[in-house]
């Protein structure tokens, strides 16, 4: 039996989404329940981590995904300073292919990279896109569908409704996730953005020919009616005196609250993060908390239900 | 049922004390021999480590005590360069919660902080405290707890025992952990420091009055009688030209070796320490390692099994 | 059961290799197949690595031969930083002993020190040195061995077949390690490097008068009739000027490539590699992968299987 990668968000049909998060869905009781998890669905599998850029939270989501179906994990991280070329890599890969792990999770700062991977070694493992560049994050794409089916019943369910991405959404790998999986399940996505974040208008003329995408700089335009909001994480740590002025400008014009999102907003609609949250810039604390609106901490379980339903998808075929 | 979290060594009652140290007790033979250790007590569980200062010795024994009982384990430490604000530990935790890990072993130096994770997180996630800041590290004190309960029989039987405890006692954690755990047991202790090493006039007397512990500066007197001796470590890798000299001053005037213990000490006294030892520094090398007098291996051998017993305490309620 | 550790090559007998590999050529089809991989040989035992110079390779193939075996497995790895004194490392060891850990996989810089641990400690813990310095790397060179009894049959044909090293001679563990193996196995060895990669005459009269072994700056005379060929890998990760034009003249006169191999070898030889390899320096990358010439990567394979060999025959005794 081969195994499966997944790499791209392109690459996946309707049909894969809807089994991967039927998959993901029954799982998730028990990962919200407190009781004890032991599967062996992958048990005697190996799963390798391979993270060049830091993360906690979904290097840990995978990890524990694989570690409750019951297989092995070992991390394969290098660190920071050797970060090398993509020929490393690939023999870093075929390293662990030929020592006979079965899957390995790949965050790479280079764009295509772990599609590349997928291409040259894919027929002897399975390769999983954790995160490249800014082109693509699939699985984050996928927990997003689960949460949302969670909220409104179905995958049918999404079809017609109305989700809102807002920020930096030239440097966000998750936006593009979006836009693949989201726009073939008939989800009507816009993209609101100040100036200083909005991407070129050749690009939005791309991207609107190819995903049917909105583009808006109003705010609460870009709201209006919406029943998904999702703000994207504007990333403070490496900012620089020009960049925090930005977000200073981008706090002022476009922060969530309480008060614009239930202006605004169709009833019942629910806030996403790709998280980590800065509190009080992209969202108030109190808006991203309120357990009514928020389904933040939903995206987390999904996250962990939907990356063992991908890695028994990848592994098992 | 809900998790119970060890945070504060002043939250447990002589009962807590007694059926951790008792069950732990029963787990040492376990550790000790050469068999196969293959437990299922908290199979299907998840245990976080999650250290924000480096430690070989209490993270290792914390992750071998899981993995013993059955439990999965993942490493969360952040590197040392991300350490950050409270905030981002609590959105940490929130976020290990909701993927559904059971128990985060949790060292970091602002003092209170598991305490304070605690309160806000207890309901949902057993907390442990490895070390916070210099206030306190209860497993710490209940393992010396264990050691001596090996020593000498019994709980009850620490009841009037003398324990001397030496060296840097202004910055040392372990301090606060046994003066609230011996206190309750009916140990008397005596601490003994040069000037340099003492707590101001203030905080002695408020500790006298809390826990009825004597101080003194006169090393030999402070050994007079004493059933048990235990040396801090002096923490020798990040000293700078005036703490150096304070090192010598202090190895000088009050390191232990086989002619003070023996001159001074009740016969059948026993050394304990917190480890790593400094040798030569505050405690010969031959004294550390002779086997009639010593129990720092013991400690280590109990420090596995009273965490097993920790975990399961806290896991399963 | 007292544990046996294997840190030195010249401790291990034509006995102990032929039992080694014959138990792991049982193992490797489990490796390269892709089936579920689940044994429990050493289920409940407990492999610490503690490794004190980077390693992806070894590192993870000794903590998945742990982990398919059912072993726990926990790193103690120091932070580069904490490199310390051979003092502390018996400290750690002393320590992990005392926990109840069965093995320990050591790596580091200075020459000498597993042997030295293994004295110390040797009855209570086994020690697996997975290399020392620039002495020795015994598990290199036993998998190196499990290789070529794939290749050519058996041990005994090992026997009268040429084998030519090329490279860094000076600066290299894994000479060391085959030296001592294959001189046992009758293998004959002939070692091949610019005058600046070659060791001094009186190492070169001592080595040839314990091992037989024979030295030549001739690049094609000593390829000459070989029946395996070994480029050493040049470490162009850490090179100043002046060794970068070293590796400039090393490529110039002693890269293998298609052509010289096939001039000057027996029909039929073999080319392995320690790994990773610098294509282009010390070998093309088009013999590098060339499947009827290298086996470079049926070594990694035969790295997993041994060290599983490895890790039973040290812990099971």
């Amino acid at each position: 039996m081969m195994p499966r990668s997944l790499v791209s968000s392109s690459d996946l049909s309707v049909d894969d989404i809807r089994l991967m998060t039927a998959n993901a869905r029954k799982l998730l009781p028990l990962i919200q329940s407190g009781t004890k998890k032991t599967l062996n669905h992958l048990s005697g599998r190996t799963v390798a981590t391979f993270f060049c850029e830091p993360s906690t939270r979904t290097r840990c989501s995978f990890e524990l995904a694989a570690k409750i179906l019951g297989a092995h994990t070992i991390d394969v991280s290098p660190e920071q300073s050797s970060l090398t070329k993509g020929e490393t890599i690939a023999d870093t890969i075929e390293t662990l292919v030929t020592m006979g792990v079965d899957a390995i999770v790949i965050r790479h700062t280079e764009d295509g990279l772990p599609q590349a991977m997928a291409e040259k070694y894919g027929k002897r493992i399975a390769i999983l896109n954790a995160g490249d560049g800014i082109t693509d994050h699939p699985t984050q794409g996928l927990l997003d569908i689960l949460t949302l089916i969670q909220q409104f019943g179905s995958l049918e369910a999404l079809q017609g409704k109305k989700m809102t991405i807002l920020g930096n959404i030239t440097h966000s790998r998750v936006v593009g996730s979006h836009l693949r999986l989201m726009q073939q399940l008939g989800v009507d996505i816009t993209l609101v953005a100040p100036d200083f974040f909005m991407p070129s208008v050749i690009e939005r003329e791309k991207w609107h020919a190819q995903y049917c995408v909105n583009f808006t700089e109003e705010f609460e335009e870009g709201l209006e009616n919406a029943d998904i909001v999702m703000p994207l994480r504007i990333q403070s740590e490496r900012i620089d005196e020009f960049e925090l002025s930005l977000m200073g400008r981008y706090a002022q014009g476009y922060q969530l609250n309480h008060l614009n999102v239930g202006m605004r907003c169709k009833p019942g609609f629910v806030i996403l993060h790709p998280g980590p949250v800065n509190y009080n810039i992209e969202i108030t604390e109190e808006l991203a908390n309120d357990p009514n609106i928020s389904r933040i901490r939903q995206q987390v379980a999904c996250g962990v239900a939907l990356r063992m339903a991908a890695l028994h998808w990848c592994i098992e075929g």
